[in-house]
């Protein structure tokens, strides 16, 4: 069950984009050479396999440009293409479907690559429990899409923002002292709705976390045998996520060693984009 | 010579970036465990190799949360780095130190990213002549950061916008009618400082622009040898722009054809992050 | 411990106050009577008894009209005044101290008002263990300086935003059905470091929300004697907060029925202003 | 006869509230448990007596987040509703009227609080030929919306801004020397459709405004005795306006001084909300 | 006494000018021409005669550009230059000089532009007793720093925006249906402290207007002796502005006719640039 | 061929200007004397001969003050109208039609204007080949709006911004040093789908120019016989533009010297504001 984003959140980020694409003169090609009156079908293609993700943001671009643009998904968010499925049929002048087009493409590209990276980080743990979270090592200024985009792929969110949760790591424990203090110190002053992890890099650090109680630890770099052996400590008091370096080929031994989440900030900063292109299909009259 | 960007175009993306990530609570980790008048000396490190670019925004990101941190560099944008590399240190209160981390890095891992890409397919072309330029598939709200970051790896740019230079491509023509045709609307409507290139995807196609005459020309997904004979074809009455699906194993090939340009979009949209992290040195007094 | 706010989430705000009161001419009092280099000393005085809340706030006002203003504090935030009771002076130009008056006074005595207010009711139930914590119900605008306001008159904030934790209410489950199938929808699609709380009307929901598993119940609108037998059912086993019509003479009865937190959405929405005035001293040199 | 406010200045407030509402997952209760495709009647109903103004805010809240929500009132601003009271059917998908509740309700709840504290008042000086005014003491970023709620209720608009009018008070004219030399300034520096008023604590005060000529007076915290000696000074040369720590047990005393204002500050800044709430009703097909 | 505008009023519209100005990739030919670190004086020398207004506002311009700036100014606004007068000194960076250099000339030059033809026409009447004032015939977006600039010519303000002051016009009229309906209503719903102006275009609708009772009377388009007997009409009971294609040439007679106020369109709407350059004085060490 | 604007370049700029008329109370004019159910039909017509421009603009600001009013054009930008043709007729509430005048008509009349007197010089050098072109000299925040009219009188654009093309003049070389190391430096910088231009001021500096070849050359403040030399001197090498202090006196005599552009600043900077009016027609029902 993906919900969609609401718009509030997709816009901003969209009109930016394309007042970064406009200029102040606008598309100075697509005005020069197409006539004014012409109207175009166009259809975004998949040119090499992977998941969708970033149709309302596509949408959106396109509707910016000229409200009576009109475009109809044939996939919607989070399913897999393949090279040549078309993801959607657009309509409407071609003058502003070109000047559209390589914002629309993009975000699509963008979040698809990132739905495409978790899906199949996703099925590599597929069956052992696992899930698998993304980071705030997102793109600046696209957090809400990154993180969605996440979702789209199968993976799930850790969190938003520093607001969220309470996340003790490295740095804080070396300045508050010790981990015992630094834990006690955020249950003092964190809010009642409000999640508690500690960051530990040893088995020790993770009994002395244990020893205060928290809602999460995060495991950082351990090899399986470590984690399988903290999940064993841990025992179900808290939810432990495993952290650092994964790659897809870690991934699987990773959770086979019983952790509750994988988090990994490649979904995010590292993915590729998705292949997608827009095609000329037929004037319209 | 790499000419820093205005702070004018950094500074919102900055901006955007640390509301996105201070919700409406700030850093509730940091303030519930750091002594509000604890201060640090901490430093930015690369943990592996490559290009750096980006300073300039995460120097606004510290600042902008903290006015009265102090970013001293070690590395200028442009440079290379090896795994251990402090490229910056910074100074100031400990819960602002953290609370602008991520975002700094965000920025800075980003950016130099596309730095390093860029710079390795800059080196891997170097001695044949030809540059490497970055597209308009950029990421949203990030263009003019992103294009900064290719030149900082050696690279030039491309457009920067739809009403920068004119670029009629297969959906042009397609609309338009015949190559000629499209060529001769847009000299007349183009102004006389807008350079026009079209893009061709075969020999013919490039005789019929050449008759036109153009500024440039866009040869899109040409083999070596395709490309040698459209450099003979061309020579020397327009810039000569390879493209299309060029890697840095492929690169060298089609430099070595005699173009003057390659231009390559996942230097943009697909370039991993570069990793850095920031390290705890010691407190201040 | 109160940590300030970031200048972030303060700035825009007081931004928008300030434009509203200087339209396009600016104060056009001050510019017809005050000569352009009077420069004076002002006091901020509370003229009633409260709790200080938006001196960063005040500042700010004072400082965007303009930056050679000083502001020094005799109080902090947090901290309790009476009549008469100096809360800060402020030394600048005359013009520019009457221009940003009004501004500053108005975030000052908005935010006082609801650390006042707070403070009162956190003191009547001193001793019982219960925390008393704020709502969504905040005036548009300004939820994170209301949130603040009232950590300042030693409340705790509930949820910033729909975005941060699971919230059942009974719209919610009429919706959906019944409590358990609501609850269970949301353990399956909210993000580990989220809690989830459900709302009950009676006993009966409570045992069934219980049989569930949840962080926290809403226990809305209950007697001291149902919230008691309530606490008794829940056993430690989830955070325990009541809600509905609570007012300070009846706020100890409910705190000392075992609760840990007890939820008044009048602190932001219906806290009177606490006055607070600006008293011109004498003139500098 | 209520003239709506421009959507121009309704909606900047209304779509920041719902950014603090939506953070950057939006609402994930009402993700997790509505189904997508749910729809509902819902209304919007009054808990208390009162006067409801910001209808057209409301209005607004539910169609930013959705532009498909039908909002019908059953009431217009400025009208009373008695507990029970249905002030509004909205009818919509399920998942955006609970996202856009809380926002809606904020706007209606402050607004129709402060139109109905105005009326309390305009009421308590019915006949006397008094009116109610409001101050610019209002809580920042709402002021249009607040000046209009006072409308709403029944009461006029002081001032808007600091650049409407003159209005001499106090530290105006300890700076400026006297109280005839500040207002010769006033008159002139100030444009030809701008008015005059100069606030005055005694009879001196007044005498020797009036012997300047100003448009209005503002009688500053003077008992009806006072007042009324005042107004007979004036003898209809100025607008008479009394002012300072006015109560609804005071205003009509007040009032019979023959004054022709009464402004009073509390109107805006500390009105308690109205509390309005939000009924399920039934499902919609 | 001519008072600054409060930066606040100044900086977005400067802000915009130089966003307009840089891009994406900011000033190409300084960066490619100019070295890094070379600095300059430049100075702002007057090619006309004129009036200067807008400092502030290049002063901005160069302040956004690079704070380490410097401008000194030899002549404040509201003072005569001659061509080849030095307005002011400019030193910093010499590539942000010549970055910032258009955005300040092009508000000193138009606001110098509106300041000087104000100075002739205000000059042009002196002594006649009747003020120039200018309309909301502004360009968009910089009515704030025409208005000024008015008064730095010399000249007053007529109303700065619709919610000022009420001005009853022709089509009100027309659609009320006539001119004492008009005038009633207006002063039942205007505020207290709002005056009210009535335009008329014959003598009989003055003595119409005039029998109801107005604040000021719009003569419009009235031959001198027709203003004459106007001005006769009026008596002094209400303020008289004479408007409606009004030349440097006609309004010595116009003045002379006895109206208090002459509003003139043109000085906002059709000015021309006072032409300032920069010119490069000397390298900087 | 007049290629209309992106609304998204639009509706900024009209936003601000009805921002700036509305103020936080709107039209108080409207408000009070004209029903909220009266409807009318009005038309906007040209008092003066002229060239349109800028109904998109004015459309914008009657549909931001109320998306119900509808615009009928019976004149498009680019062409002529004489003293009362009727530009438009607009149709909707009466109150909304003139709360909208204002700025509607400040954007058509000062936009016309532009175009009005681009048509003039346009039509002065008919015939000669020569191009007319305006600068960066527009008015800040309406530059794109700017140079969109100067097309609609039939002119073409120079530079959009500082990032559009390299212009080197006067300062720049005395900075870098000689003429020659300047044009090498831009072009060792320059991207390559930027073109370079350099400003001369004599015939020695054009040769200079061409021996290191520009894409163009201003030629500046000469007189039509040295400009006949400097066009020889190019002899078709390189765009030849003549800049400073043309009059419609001297362009023809300027264009007749051969030079391919003729640039002029006060077609922005400095053009009056064509004379268009609201005449009210009638009621509509």
């Amino acid at each position: 069950m993906l919900a969609p984003l609401p718009r509030l959140l997709i816009e901003p980020a969209v009109h930016r984009a394309l007042e970064e694409d406009l200029g102040l003169a606008g598309d100075i090609t697509a005005s020069a050479v197409i006539p004014a009156d012409h109207r175009s079908t166009v259809m975004m293609v998949a040119r090499k396999p992977g998941v969708i993700a970033g149709l309302d943001a596509a949408d959106c671009a396109f509707n910016l440009v000229d409200p009576d643009i009109r475009l109809t998904r044939h996939v919607e968010d989070g399913q897999r293409v393949t090279p040549g499925t078309t993801v959607a049929t657009v309509i409407g002048a071609s003058r502003a479907l070109l000047t559209g087009e390589r914002a629309a493409l993009n975000f699509l590209g963008h979040l698809s690559g990132i739905a495409t990276v978790t899906r199949g980080i996703v099925d590599a743990v597929s069956g052992t429990g696992a899930s698998i979270v993304c980071t705030r090592k997102t793109t600046p200024g696209l957090r809400a899409l990154e993180k969605y985009a996440v979702k789209a792929g199968g993976g799930g969110n850790h969190r938003f923002s520093l607001a969220d949760a309470v996340l003790i790591k490295d740095n804080h424990i070396a300045i508050a002292g010790d981990i015992a203090t630094t834990i006690r110190r955020a249950k003092a002053n964190a809010g009642h709705m409000v999640k508690i992890e500690v960051e530990v890099d040893t088995l020790d650090q993770l009994k002395a976390a244990m020893a205060e109680g928290v809602d999460a630890v995060l495991l950082d770099n351990m090899s399986p045998e470590t984690l399988h052996r903290a999940v064993e400590i841990v025992d179900g008091r808290a939810i432990t996520e495993a952290s650092g370096g994964i790659t897809p080929e870690t991934a699987d031994a990773i959770a086979k060693a019983g952790v509750d989440l994988i988090s990994i900030g490649w979904l995010t900063h590292s993915a590729p984009v998705l292949d997608i292109g827009l095609d000329y299909k037929n004037a319209e009259n």
